[in-house]
């Protein structure tokens, strides 16, 4: 895979009576484009904790909905994790549920602790073992040995142990807990229903089940919902807000929204901001499905070029789908992906797309639209060249694997064989998003890690 | 489901030596969107016609490309089925693979016959027995009982007694045979690939496995395909062509090509002359997506105004979902298509959508709208009111629940609730096709029959 | 497969009202014995007739019991198919059903026609078309041409062209009817659950769903039942029973009784009859599971010897289970049959099997045993040598591949390795099955065939 | 169910280069009738340890050998699991696989610690959490609580913490450990292959991949097995053995041995002393398929009686088969044991079983044979009444529930409704076992539990 890809996306609700572990899987099937790999619910039925998880989409871990184990409760979590090479085992599927001293926990988590291997050892030292590979289960270990009996205060106590980036769900007999890093990183909103709360890693989350959105989780905030209502705790002080910048760029859905904005409003503009920083003399204009579309639009809107299909995607190329081999490729098989040769033929294309990471799909992909019969392919990025790698939960490639490390755009636009190529600026894109610089984590474009 | 819905896809090449089971089936990944109900592939090896199929998408059926029973050989067919209510039995799924006097045979058909029941009851009163209810079957019983050893031969003693719509493709030991109605109204392509003969129902199914796109089918032509080469024969005369408008309108895929001509470019222009013939004083333009995106982009261009996401569909909402209890459905839950509140909020918006047929989900669609903030909503409909039901193998409603079959387009704009609402004219609609009007069939537009 | 192994058990009732499809599987179950690669039933509610059908077990093809398709019913039909290779394609799986002129009927078989290959030639030459290999299509199709509206009526016409081994089970809109042909080869029986009639292989089938087994089906009858009662008529003329003898020997189910006579019993008898005819100086005696085990209960009893198991069959390796390589069969992997060392070790013993067809099945078994431990192996065999090949649905390897078809004893006892061999005599053998010679089929042990 | 019910089975080989997975498998396929709920394996490859593990017979969780993932290691343990009611999640699947400070161990479990839930209290007011509800991940707990480098050292420690029943399998990287409690209640027994050491439950496993047994594991012995072989460390004192009687009686394949007694040859010795202790005037003599075969047949040796299949199990009524609705059943369906009437019809019939529990199964198996037509029906129980509950790990009812726990033998003859009723004495039982009373657990019949 040669893009930057999300890790997880999280789901909560607290709505005594309701069907919970249906709207739980409702809420996981607006969050499937975060993860992929696994998808789980948890339920409390205000006595016990109950766990349904396995491999797969969440149309494939509850293919019905009317036969699942665990039903109306009290509140419920939901996780939805993504393929991360390696790790991918059922025991790492979330949420995890563990039973302690003071009784039952499930947890879910979005991000990526910097720390983790450090207090791994720390608490192995200790004694403790350890069935996964999750910072999640981290988590449980050092809440158990905290010893509150209540989760609040536990964390408290947890809280400053943890270093990196998290949105954490939290579920127990009686309560919902979410929890978001001091920076930010991660995104964690809270929304209403019918006077229930529920927490989404994206707003479009909220709408699925018929919510609306309220607020962003603050920085360092801890939010508890329980019969008593919502409350909040800043557990940690929050300086200032690192939001990571990819999900505007990339990760969220069109239609959700994060600090108010609309992203695919966001997009357009950063399409825009493209279109003025970077021009090209071309006679249509056309994006990389589907994450590019928005941005694409905004490009031809402010050019005054047409907004074409110059790509389509096969939407029945599913995510288990094996590469025929090289043999049958060498035929021209291209399955995913198809140019339209009748839209691009004799034509000047700009070509927008969200990044380049490694560089070997956009090579592909200027290659795809020479060979439909386009004349220039002027290639346009909305963000900047990813420089560095990211330690919050982002899969990238090494420095060395990274064509943005080491190249100039020269060099990059000849390795992909471009008639042009035109990264947006940074403050074009800051611009676009409405958030200053210290708003938003930009470490893969800067280099400059706010932990 | 509330949509003219095609129903099938026919593919078929002969390419010797070729991995003829894996290239079917990367061909019945670019047409699935032409059925999802079955999907299945015959392969001959030069002595033995075999045969695959199963209910379900390709991916389905076809779960690893590396363990077909079957894989390289002389000739193969495929099909994909569009799900009819009440005939989803895997006995309907196609190719049908058949034994007679002078061997194997396997057919796969796109269409329907208007004489079918008639000529069904002849073959039974002579002693016929039937495993199926499809036309395919039908046909191979025909063919049988002319009794010519060659199959071209038989074709041209059975085809004058078939009346209706049809894309057959056959295959024998020896040869691949496609051939079409004499009024065209089904399409079939002829495509090559280092000089192996294709035929497809859709150009984009070229496109996927690396092949071009040599010419249409002629109406009433049978194209012989064998170890000689491809030998074609005029088999009925036809002096006019009749296809089918919805391929233009809906069914075909936007890469396509038909007549020449680029589906999604045709669908702009039906975008274009909708904007010209039914302005609207609006902030916005929307479409419905998929089919519907290239209408909306040639209307936001041509009157001038923002192309926006309006509505976002969810790519894992599947086939087999099955929609949630009423209990939880009236909470708002809204899974397979979110209006984007940020982006129509308080706007004035267009919304082109392809076409109305009960008129059921475009009242549910404008009140999602209005649910969402819209102040107007000004439906586009890129095509004329539907009248009249259709009898050549789409799936259409009856004149009773045809919205616009007794209704003037007042009345149809106060059911759905719209705050304009606004039909392509006719001409509107051929002259984005380029096309004169006797050389279509747009009976369901119009009421007149081809056939 | 080392063993003469049956081809199919059919099952039909008339029941009105009842849950005809839940009873006809129970009754499948009880046939499971018969044949393990398809299952299938069909039911008729009066008006139509429904089928469900796959590949497997019954209760693979079958897993929910309450999410049939079909339910209540009128009258209902099933069949069991052995997997012969080759033919192992899910269109050959029964009930076969068909539309004709006078609706629809389906059909199950159990048994061979051994003009099959001929009756197919000529209604291929008369346009005839085949989706399967069975004889059940063949048959429908000389119904149906026969042309009576009444099934019982074309039933008279078409017998006659039939010859071979044949129990047939036939369902229409109103009607079940079964049929036997003129030798009864196959085994049919009728039985009775509170005024129902129900047609089975086996009376085993009878017992499972609480009904009382009447009597055979003559040989040359049909049997008719409807909202009338049974009808009875002698279609074909009858001069002599010719039963296959194998379903005393290895096929039918211990609790099943033919002609009156227990399965177990007459086995038991053929074990006593074995001890007398070829007696042993040995220890003990011990049987090859399931199938040998009355047997050799009988043979002990009768030598005065105690019985044991001295071998184990693991009931965990399934139908499915895939050898694994020589690599690890070279260690001794034995996963299916496990001598019991402790029983066998020292002693001289006496290994009752019912038949040898290859070969390579007892030469395997005897040194086993001597390998656990055995000092000797009396080889005992409950029935004469195998001759011939069968040509009436038991699928038997050729002349060539018989190991008793050009041997005698002693070269049979040499290539096996046992310490010494005896098979029951003939005489032995119609002894204890109380029947005169000219009531069975013993074509594979004399070579003397029936039709 | 109404039987005594097993709770595991445990294998573990220690063989560098051999394909681990599918001979640890192979053992499992030998003890799955001692739990069908869960199968798994965990194999070292010298660096890591991976598991592999779900739901089902082991036909079910690894249904294709040569797609497993992982092969050929160092060392393999296997576990496979019963049934117990409402822990069946696939959380508690065995083994269980943790990482600790000292590297990975997995372990598997047959018995049942008495002082769990003390242990697990212990550890969770020290801050542990718990992920499943079983007994070895309270060990693992322990043992990294303990921290030595070393496990043998770290079980040393552990094993004075543990009171019950136990035989436990280890895995780490380079090492495979066995132990078993200080009254070697439930069995564990070492083997050899080539010179490679295997640790199994039962020694059919050895049989089944061509090893063989060398001896038990004794009471409160670790035994050691790694490059440098197989070392015995006797950790805890044991005064005197307890073994479980019941694994003579009823849980262990016929073709095992334990303290090197053959079981089915004790089984046909408890028979035999059953008819010296209760003589019965009757015809013929008839077991329980499967497990009182033997005893029948010892019985019927003893008594000069015939020993006939009066009871015929269905094979393909699998475990998770449904049992059809009452008002199916209320037509006599008899789908998993039907007694055969020609064999018992008129008969005074014997019929042997292993034990009486709760007395329900008993009743329906003394009324089928009456309604089948016997006109006595002696039960013989191969065992002495069931007085009290186990708590070392079998599934067994309460006092409540124990037919035998308050009623002397003519009530409860009465209740079951045989015609005479007879169990074998203590002495009886010990002598076919030829085990003095003090090497066993026959706490079940007496009362009195050995710790």
């Amino acid at each position: 895979m040669d893009r930057m890809e999300e890790a997880c996306g999280v789901f909560g609700m607290f709505a005594p009576g309701q069907n919970l572990a249906q709207l739980t899987i409702f809420g996981l099937y607006a969050l499937q484009h975060r993860g992929q790999e696994s998808a789980g619910i948890a339920v409390s039925d205000g006595e016990n904790v109950y766990v349904e998880k396995g491999m797969g989409l969440v149309s494939e871990v509850f293919p019905d909905l009317e036969k699942l184990g665990i039903g109306a409760g009290l509140a419920a979590i939901g996780h939805v994790r993504y393929p991360t090479s390696g790790l991918g085992r059922v025991e790492n599927a979330q949420p995890l549920l563990v039973s302690y001293r003071y009784g039952s926990m499930a947890v879910a988590h979005n991000g990526n602790l910097v720390n983790a291997e450090e207090l791994r050892l720390r608490l192995e030292k200790e004694g403790s073992i350890f069935q996964t590979t999750t910072d999640s289960e981290l988590v449980t270990h050092l809440i158990a040995r905290f010893g509150y009996k209540n989760l609040e205060s536990s964390l408290k106590g947890v809280l400053p142990y943890l270093h990196g980036a998290y949105a954490f769900v939290f579920l127990t007999e009686k309560s919902l807990v979410g929890v978001r890093d001091p920076l930010g990183i991660r995104p964690l909103s809270v929304g209403q229903l019918n006077g229930s709360y529920i927490l989404a890693s994206e707003s479009c989350a909220f709408d699925t089940i018929g919510a609306e959105m309220i607020r962003d989780v603050n920085p360092g905030e801890m939010v508890v919902i329980n019969e008593e209502g919502l409350q909040s705790v800043q557990l940690l002080p929050s300086s200032r807000t690192a939001l990571c910048i990819f999900e505007f760029i990339y990760f969220a859905r069109p239609d959700s929204n994060i600090n108010g904005r609309n992203i695919h409003l966001v997009r357009k503009e950063l399409g825009r901001n493209l279109a003025r920083e970077n021009p090209a003399e071309a006679d249509i204009v056309t994006g990389v499905p589907d994450s590019s579309l928005s941005a694409a639009a905004g490009f031809a809107e402010e050019a005054g070029l047409p907004y074409e299909m110059g790509l389509i995607k096969n939407r029945y190329i599913g995510r288990t789908f094996i590469q025929p081999r090289q043999e049958i490729r060498n035929l021209g098989v291209q399955l995913k992906l198809n140019p339209v040769q009748k839209v691009v033929d004799g034509k000047r294309v700009v070509v927008v797309d969200d990044s380049i990471v490694r560089g070997t799909t956009s090579r592909k992909l200027v290659s795809t639209f020479f060979r439909a019969g386009a004349i220039e392919v002027h290639l346009r990025i909305s963000s900047p060249p990813v420089l560095s790698p990211c330690y919050y939960g982002i899969d990238t490639p090494t420095y060395e694997e990274l064509i943005g490390s080491k190249r100039d755009i020269e060099e990059i636009r000849k390795e992909i064989g471009a008639t042009s190529l035109g990264y947006l600026s940074k403050e074009g894109m800051l611009s676009a998003a409405c958030l200053p610089e210290e708003s938003l984590c930009m470490a893969c474009f800067t280099g400059e890690y706010p932990v």
